[in-house]
């Protein structure tokens, strides 16, 4: 298939840290040039990818901070992209509502994946969607049936990780990890708090946003010994390996209905297990009991911290490797598309079909030209 | 002719105060209206026009403070007025660069006027831009030629006022009048010179703006003195025309080149001159000697209020009828139009005959189940 991949112009697509969307798709774009496809990635000149890359501009806009306004260029990069949408069989967008209020003005087969939740002001343009889309899991069905009523769902097809560059360690530390943003929706400080429970000492790993930098100061600073509660600080792709594979387990305390979160699997992947509150996507994709536990509170987070030993770090990878990785993801997008286009397909050649008939219906049954016409109808 | 005129979703049509460009959207497209011409305005739904109004929104963005994130609704105004082009003979784009990011989506005869000058950031639109502009001044041109070399220059059109909602006033007072934003770059601080210089008295009317207030204290705050020098503030539609008519001439000390500047044909219908400095469009709109006066220097520009009661009231309105009212703009429109349109079917026929000239070629002459083919080349 000729499948145009379509990435935020926002982050680099691998990401060098953050940027959740935009390692899946490099993820994805590299699994379906693996299978043999035909894929074109539209994403800063700075990606790196094993698909044609189509680019408007040579960096990524995160990082263009000598301009003023960005939004010329993020305009350019969908309109390219549209303007390319011809070409292809189907074209799959990871940038969000730009690209989906002017869905209309293509007639390609168009995927819109669900990466981030709506906003009360983005909704506007869910409610006019009239394309496909799918969720990244099953938990964000419903919330997305409520705000596209026009739009197709395609179903929830989980986000993947490249299982190999994840190294698996059976052999754990006595720590607990909390890997993430400090931000109170992740819930760093329940993390604190089954520590202390457990006695057991606790690195934090993640950036504070601007936008936390309150939360980080009035409510986390105190709580930050350097003994039993370590901050890291921002982890890269090689700190956050390492910390993952020493993890006796990763806390996942979150307040807030976390859409996917790749951090689960990237865990499991090394074979340590995650111990999460029951919120958003959290149950499927932890198995309690056999790749992690599901819990309610801080308390029973801390009573299954003394059960985490139990956890096979091997039924662990075996749990990634099967659901969320590149090969299950892709194949399940492939899926999506080939139903898409098929579907274009038929109304293409239904409307075709409706012409001829009213041809026939006007003219009657006929011979013309030597060439007979069978009539469909009775 | 089948017209859609794109007005910016962000202000209501015609403006209650402030809105250059949905004034002159506003005049032209009731004038198309009243030429006969089938005419379509995209708006907030709060506009007011004698043209079929097409609207995702009931208010301009302006007035919606309750909105977090206003692009979704600016996205949907844009995309929605681009799904309805093929409706039409032509479409004319107020709204800048987004709309001209998309252009290549359409296959509409398209004309964008530029309302504004560009920025560093939205050049990178420009540059791409590869449909029908017209600028609004001639002076305006050589820039536009130089950011949009792919483009297709329609020339100048200026722009209108309703010229019959400005009183004619051929009595006037002694004082001076600066009506402007209260901007450094438009100078209300060598209108101040130039009343101590004449010994008369100024009145100051506009709003000073939030990056303006810094000038507005630390230059402005000191000079008015409320006797000689009057801060009248913000002028309504009413006042406007009011402090318009009564003034002895309107003076435009602006330092920077301002692309067509409606404050001077609104003076000037109420047979108020104007005196300006040489810059922008300032020599096409004021006739030296005779609706006002074309000065470099501040010192000139008190010379020029001694010789001001020289200028005729008849001639400065009798010049913005024939240069700047509703019926010369929209002839001039339409003539563009019309070429635009013209072109268009032209490209059309053009490839149509290519078309058939190659199947000509390819099969040789024939005659075909009784209908002779007439071999055009020789």
């Amino acid at each position: 298939m000729r499948i145009l991949q379509i990435a935020p112009l926002w982050e680099t697509v691998p990401p060098p840290a953050y940027g959740g969307t935009e390692a899946v798709v490099s993820v994805l774009t590299d699994e379906l040039v693996r299978m043999g496809h035909d894929v074109t990635l539209a994403a800063s000149g700075d990606s790196r990818t094993r698909a044609k890359l189509l680019s408007v501009y040579p960096r990524s806009l995160r990082r263009a901070d000598d301009l003023t306004d960005r939004n010329p260029y993020d305009w350019s990069h969908i309109a390219t992209a549209l303007e390319h949408a011809r070409e292809f069989d189907v074209i799959h967008n990871h940038t969000g509502e730009l690209l989906m209020a002017m869905s209309n003005l293509v007639s390609t087969p168009m995927l819109t994946t669900t990466h981030c939740m709506t906003t009360h002001d983005t909704e506007f343009i869910w409610r006019r969607y009239r394309r496909a889309y799918n969720t990244i899991s099953r938990w964000q069905q419903a919330h997305f049936g409520r705000v596209a009523p026009q739009a197709r769902s395609m179903g929830h097809v989980y986000n993947a990780i490249d299982v190999e560059t994840f190294p698996f360690e059976p052999a754990k530390s006595d720590d607990l990890l909390f890997l993430s943003r400090v931000a109170p929706e992740k819930g760093p400080q329940y993390a604190v708090e089954v520590a202390k429970r457990t006695g057991r000492r606790l690195i934090i790993a993640g950036k504070v946003d601007n936008y936390d930098r309150q939360f980080f100061e009035e409510v986390m600073r105190d709580l930050i010994d350097g003994e039993q509660i370590v901050f890291f600080g921002e982890a890269d792709a090689a700190q956050k390996r390492e910390l993952y594979a020493r993890a006796m387990c990763l806390l996942m305390p979150i307040t807030w209905d976390e859409p996917f979160g790749l951090v689960m699997p990237e865990a499991m992947a090394c074979g340590t297990p995650v111990i999460a509150f029951n919120r958003g996507s959290v149950p499927e994709i932890i198995v309690h009991g056999r790749t992690g536990f599901i819990v309610d509170t801080a308390g029973e987070m801390a009573d299954a911290v003394s059960e985490v030993r139990r956890i096979d770090p091997h039924a662990c990878r075996e749990h990634v490797r099967e659901h969320f990785s590149p090969a299950t993801m892709a194949a399940n997008y492939v899926r999506v598309y080939e139903r898409l286009v098929a579907d274009t397909w038929r109304a293409h050649t239904a409307a075709a079909s409706r012409t001829v008939s009213a041809a026939i219906i006007e003219n009657g049954p006929a011979v013309a030209d030597g060439h007979a016409i069978a009539r469909t109808a009775s």
